[in-house]
């Protein structure tokens, strides 16, 4: 018996989430979303993405329902599907894919949990699918399997031999690798800015730190529109560091730093700007 | 008119202070130590790179004097030497090589600058000099000029366009983007092996990230014998982050972090066994 083509939910088409729908319509599937309390932009990404624009109770008839929001909106969203996965006949393997520690997400699974659907854990490691790309989709607890079909259709997946947890731990503690990197490296160019030391700094990076300046150089001018969501991914990654209060601490700062960063306007000759010349700068210097 | 060569004196014969005065004797300056206060291992280390051993009047007899010590011992230098330093007839420039904040090289001027002798701002930037390698000794302020000739004799030299401050502020920043990528690192890896994720964790930076894979499993062995020290010059670096509150906080919880590393044994199953393990394993993965 040939396995059915699964119906796939996702909440919400931002970024990444329209950015994976598409990917998984490209190889397919039937993807369903919502608009509801979504801008012009959502509604956009969706057609562009060959989305199926529902209502709360046509995503409860998918097979597998994928979370994928900001993390302040985790949690929210899991109380809005609540009532309607609770009267879905269907009942979607909802997998929580969101950049909330674990802690947070074994809430969710509690959320969940009352509502007869399957719940499993899961993390984005990568930015959102482009020609040739797939980010990983990471899956963990003890039905991980039971969304790992999505790997068929052309969306990484890793399925993780760990608890509800283990795969948003893996989130975690790559994005706090990752943004953490980010987030030293514009603290620490702003502040040999501000000592009159960036030229002789990026000079002495190109020398014996290459790959730290090329990636400074793309990463920077990345960072600066998503800081404002950066922010409380880093005061997840304190509250998952929770019992190494250094690391905690660190990540408390990161999160101030990037919704400072995020408060800055561009066009200003502010900190955006500091950073932005560093990096057209670094640019040209890894382009040599 | 040749110029002539150099005196040079170095305390202490640390790892970093001998080596860069060994690079000098092989390049055939004198150059001249103390073993005042001082181990059997900075003897060892003395004899090996030919420096020659005297009292603090001997090197206040030198042309050029480096300050090549932990942050801690700074300022006690200064003031040891500052007297002496008065009596000298020589007068040598005094270069403070340290990695301390601008405002402790500022410091430091202040106590120098009775003594008679001119001041030279100074960063190490990189590991002690070894085969066909030398860090780059940075120099800043108005005086700058007069320490440059030590790049005649095999240590790479780099003089900047800034008052005293602008080198130590450089070494502040690059150390800071350096040792603050180990840290973060470290403080994820150790978060991924509590949660059971440290395995994926290891599998998905050898996949999209090698490079940085590639730094820790080299950089995190380097680190364990060198957390003493790099705790206290985290605290440094917060203090020359103090105008950027939230990369003060980052730098203290480095430095707690270091200092609880530094506590940590390696023979008991603690977080260095921990970090020596992923290491290991990365290093099995990047040399595949």
């Amino acid at each position: 018996m040939p396995s059915q083509k699964p119906l796939v939910a996702i909440l919400a088409p931002g970024n990444m989430g329209a950015a994976i729908g598409g990917r998984l319509v490209d190889n397919g599937l039937e993807v369903r979303t919502s608009l509801a309390g979504r801008t012009e932009g959502s509604a956009e990404r969706a057609r562009t993405a060959g989305l199926t624009v529902t209502d709360d109770a046509g995503l409860a008839e998918a097979d597998i329902f994928l979370s994928v929001v900001p993390p302040s909106q985790v949690t929210a969203l899991a109380e809005r599907m609540a009532p309607v996965l609770t009267a879905s006949r269907r009942k979607p393997v909802f997998v929580e894919a969101n950049a909330v520690s674990p802690d947070t997400a074994r809430q969710v699974a509690a959320l969940i949990a009352p509502t007869g659907c399957v719940f499993v854990d899961g993390g984005i490691v990568g930015g959102p699918p482009r020609q040739g790309y797939s980010p990983t989709l990471y899956l963990s607890g003890p039905d991980a399997a039971r969304a790992a079909v999505l790997g068929d259709y052309g969306v990484r997946v890793g399925v993780m031999d760990g608890p509800v947890g283990a795969a948003s731990a893996l989130k975690m503690c790559y994005a706090g690798i990752n943004k953490g990197l980010i987030a030293i490296g514009s603290a620490m160019i702003l502040a040999a800015g501000r000592a009159g030391a960036a030229d002789t700094l990026l000079e002495e990076l190109a020398r014996s730190q290459p790959n730290l300046l090329a990636k400074f150089s793309t990463a920077l001018p990345d960072m600066f529109s998503k800081a404002h969501r950066w922010a409380p991914e880093m005061e997840e990654i304190a509250a998952f560091a929770g019992a190494d209060p250094a690391a905690a601490q660190v990540y408390r700062g990161f999160a101030e730093l990037y919704a400072r960063l995020a408060e800055d306007s561009p066009a200003e000759a502010g900190e955006i700007a500091a950073l932005a010349a560093f990096a057209a700068a670094a640019n040209e210097e890894v382009s040599k």
